[in-house]
């Protein structure tokens, strides 16, 4: 490989992403982001990492060892991959590292910050094991903080669209005293994964006083400078008074990414390969690291589009920036420091296209991967309108602009020539007008989206879906550059802290690089689903329970058959 | 076979049903209705009978030789046939014959009745054919039609549910005059199939003086006594002056079925095997005669089940009968001589759940009948609301009580768990739900449906089926004796001409027998049934425009999830 004598000696930093089934690991190279080496590790407690329960669907745990035993075996996995691929590449040019994580995903741990599950006692005990994010034992508790902070006059929902979920921090803390009371007894406690890792690496551990994200804080326990940080001790004693002391044991002021938590222990180096002292950043959620690592910036909204959405969008510091009904988050510095972090999302994209073809596509088209190929061909054939369908994107609920779970699908304007295909494109169709409804507001409270980036397997294999996205929100859709965009995010914090880059932004725009797939919206395809979108507003102001009364309804099906007639160049 | 000495001499009654693709003849034993022999003819002429052509979908006609052909080929053939499984059956013993068949078919003829296709000049000219049922060619003209009835004082439209149909006689000609002038010039007048059957094996075709059947008059010619016959000269100029003349070359009263057109001539007597003076029944349409095979009477409802339905229903005579919006027709002595003749029917039935099985049944079910089979076994272990789903059965539109084509389907209270099966039985129920609006509708108007008759192929094969409209309805289904209602129900009208009994009623008593398979309604069904039809009925209201504005919805998917938790034992 050749030296280009007007570069820098190259840099390189490591992004640590904590995914539901596995960790990865990724050398990024700082000038330009691109990735170096990378190597997986799957957890190897429970099914595919995760500790179910026949009995109950709604529990998800995992076991705290393996965050550790993955961070050492990924990481150093990476590395040595790195070293082999790459003859400039040595540990010593690592500048930095930077996690992400799953989350809302809580651990109790006792005084020193060590995980219950790693004491012989609690080992198999599963409320003293992490609560996985997707774990929803804690309905009713998450359905009665709710309750309370809507009374509380410090309105500590405002940020995270008016309602809380059994996803996050507190919902769950609360049932672990009522389901496993001795774990809550004896938990001193409670650190977000996100939080753990940065802590374990760096040894600092001490619940006190060890680094906490304000990702994790401000998006799922209520942290806002605006009160204080945490909710107030009378509003958790309102809850439960065994929660009161759990305030107290908590970083006063929770950190943006671009702060380093400390330098990586000599054990924990000598296991990876990487130098002790190597500064780590503080940690922060998936989603946003993903964001970070699409290129999200004032004006770019940035789409992790999977089996759901999570939308990810930023503010300058500087704007004044009003709640936003509906939306997840609103938190200063979660995404990008020194920006406001929006987080918002949809609760089934990639999901729904699957259900489509297990449940809903005959046998002609095949099954699975080349049941979706061979819908998408013949869809890609449909103009917008002419299947003559519309359908709502609820059949996992809404979780934003209505953050309503029990809410269902909705499709009208079948005919008795419908198609397996049609039905497809109505449910991509449905995602981008959801996709739309969520643009809309954030606009409307003041933040302009001129530009969408996606990243996740859709906007990568699906130009159909990118296209008809482009078209609904009449804006131009960006693919990511990097598949791996979470780990990739975590590198640019890795390189900020080491000092590659002066700030996050600038190591974004180094490592994020230009993207050279974009859909561009088509003016006629625009006009139809300006149309079709008015429609889908109706039916989900209707449905959602916005409109009381709704607006008549009778035209919606005329207008459908208007549509498929005119896209077909048919008349009545 | 024994004789049995308390029972009359044997006798017999000639039923011929004209169906879209075919004709059958049945030999039926006046004592009991029981079939003795049947013969079916199958249409020589087009695809499967039908004249199609492939630049109109709308196009359906069909070769009035084939009905001819056919009359002589099914009788002779069920005459054979009954002399050769009963050895008390001769041709001496037939008393009578009786026809139905599809309509509206109007039929182009000269001045002597002839069908202008059987003259050379005319025979490949699509326009002089018979004009079948479901040629929708004149959709402008019945739209037409419509607008200038309701302007017009006598109402025309009030006996047909205020809509004119593209399918219907005067639509049909009124096309032809446009759409092949040389034909409309030709024709001297138009006779209904119904009509030229008993006219052409009687001998009496003169257009001025053949027997009309008041059934194919009424329902589809707007010919009521309340305005002395058919529409005014006038209404039919406005339309268009030529259709002027058609008025007076047409029986001045039509007539009902109990009434005799005329005995069968030397020609048909040979060419059958039947004896030349026959008596023959005044025609009518298949439903109406298969209501009357099926046993139709005063609060008993018959459902003619097949891809639609036809539903039909008698009031006395006495009653005084208001007409009932969205009705297709009220026609005295249509159905039942000296009762009111009712007429509604729903225009997508077993085509909707075929759709389901062709369209969105994935290929673990399999195809065709072993999908209806596989998903009629899952769909059978959900009890009423298990699903969360809820349907609108108006993907072919909705005939009664909208009576507009322009509609759609729709669907409700997906989830990603969503099966098949589940839509498969959501569509059983969407359509037991538009049977009962029905009722609903008729009972309003002061006529009791206590109980449902229902009979074709899904009364016959799908007890899931039955027993969700007997809960839905709340009302006993029963399913009717013979399979071969229709020409059952001519041939009841062969014996009431024949003499072998007094009168409809007593032919109907005797002939259609008691029925022994009855679903009885379920209460607990009936209950949660209840609840879904409030929420049918507001979807239906809603998107077909007759709320306006519409209730609130925003509990519609709410309740489907409290009934689906309820049914399946769930709490939230």
């Amino acid at each position: 490989m050749s030296e280009s004598s007007n570069q820098a000696e190259p840099r390189y930093a490591v992004g640590v992403d904590y995914g539901t089934n596995s960790v990865r690991a990724l050398v990024a190279d700082c000038r330009d982001g691109c990735e170096v080496a990378a190597a997986v590790f799957d957890y190897p407690t429970g099914e595919a990492g995760v500790i179910v329960d026949a009995k109950d669907p709604n529990l998800a745990r995992q076991n705290p060892a393996d965050y550790v035993a993955g961070f050492d075996a990924s990481v150093a996995g990476a590395v040595k991959a790195a070293a082999e691929v790459d003859p400039e590449f040595s540990p010593e040019r690592v500048v930095g590292l930077g996690v992400d994580t799953t989350g809302s995903t809580p651990i109790p741990v006792d005084k020193d910050g060590t995980p219950l599950a790693m004491h012989e006692q609690f080992r198999d005990n599963p409320g003293a094991q992490a609560w996985l994010w997707k774990d929803h034992t804690a309905h009713a508790e998450a359905a009665e903080i709710t309750e309370k902070a809507e009374q509380h006059p410090d309105g500590y929902l405002r940020k995270c669209g008016g309602t809380y979920s059994s996803e996050w921090y507190w919902s769950k803390i609360l049932r672990c005293r009522r389901a496993y009371p001795e774990v809550f007894e004896a938990a001193y406690a409670w650190v977000e994964l996100c939080d753990f890792v940065p802590g374990w690496v760096t040894g600092n551990l001490d619940p006190h006083t060890m680094a906490r994200s304000v990702c994790a804080a401000g998006h799922k326990a209520m942290y806002h400078p605006e009160w204080g940080g945490l909710p107030s001790e009378d509003f958790l004693a309102s809850l439960d008074p065994a929660l009161v002391p759990l305030r107290g044991r908590y970083a006063s002021e929770a950190l943006a990414c671009d702060r380093k938590t400390g330098g990586l222990t000599e054990a924990v180096a000598e296991a990876t390969g990487l130098r002790a002292g190597l500064p780590v950043a503080v940690g922060a959620f998936d989603a946003h690291h993903g964001a970070v690592g699409s290129g999200v910036g004032p004006g770019t909204l940035v789409k992790i589009m999977g089996t759901s959405t999570c939308d990810i969008m930023v503010a300058p510091g500087s704007q004044e920036l009003a709640d936003i009904p509906g939306v997840c988050g609103i938190v200063p510095g979660s995404v990008v420091p020194g920006m406001f972090g929006i987080e918002a999302g949809q609760s089934a994209v990639g999901d729904l296209f699957n259900w489509a073809v297990s449940h809903f596509t005959p046998a002609k088209y095949g099954e699975g991967g080349e049941a979706h190929q061979k819908l998408t061909e013949e869809a890609e054939q449909l103009a917008p309108g002419a299947s003559g369908l519309l359908a709502l994107d609820w059949n996992n609920g809404n979780r934003t602009v209505l953050v309503d779970p029990r809410l269902g699908g909705l499709l009208v304007g079948q005919t008795l020539h419908t198609t397996a295909a049609e039905h497809y494109r109505a449910l991509i169709e449905a995602t981008a007008f959801g996709a739309l409804a969520i643009i809309q507001r954030i606009e409307e409270y003041g933040v302009a989206v001129e530009s969408v980036i996606a990243c996740g397997g859709i906007a990568e294999k699906n130009p159909m879906a990118m296209q008809i996205y482009a078209d609904v929100c009449d804006r131009p859709m960006r693919v990511s550059r990097a598949s791996q965009t979470c780990a990739l995010g975590a590198a640019i914090f890795g390189a900020v802290v080491g000092g590659a880059h002066p700030d996050t932004s600038a190591a974004q725009a180094a490592m994020t690089g230009a993207l050279d797939r974009e859909y561009r919206p088509d003016p006629a395809a625009v006009a139809t689903y300006r149309k079709l979108y008015g429609l889908y507003r109706q039916l989900h102001d209707a449905f959602g329970g916005v409109a009381d009364p709704p607006e008549a309804l009778g035209h919606v099906m005329k207008e459908l058959i208007a549509l498929r007639e005119a896209a077909r160049g048919e008349s009545s």
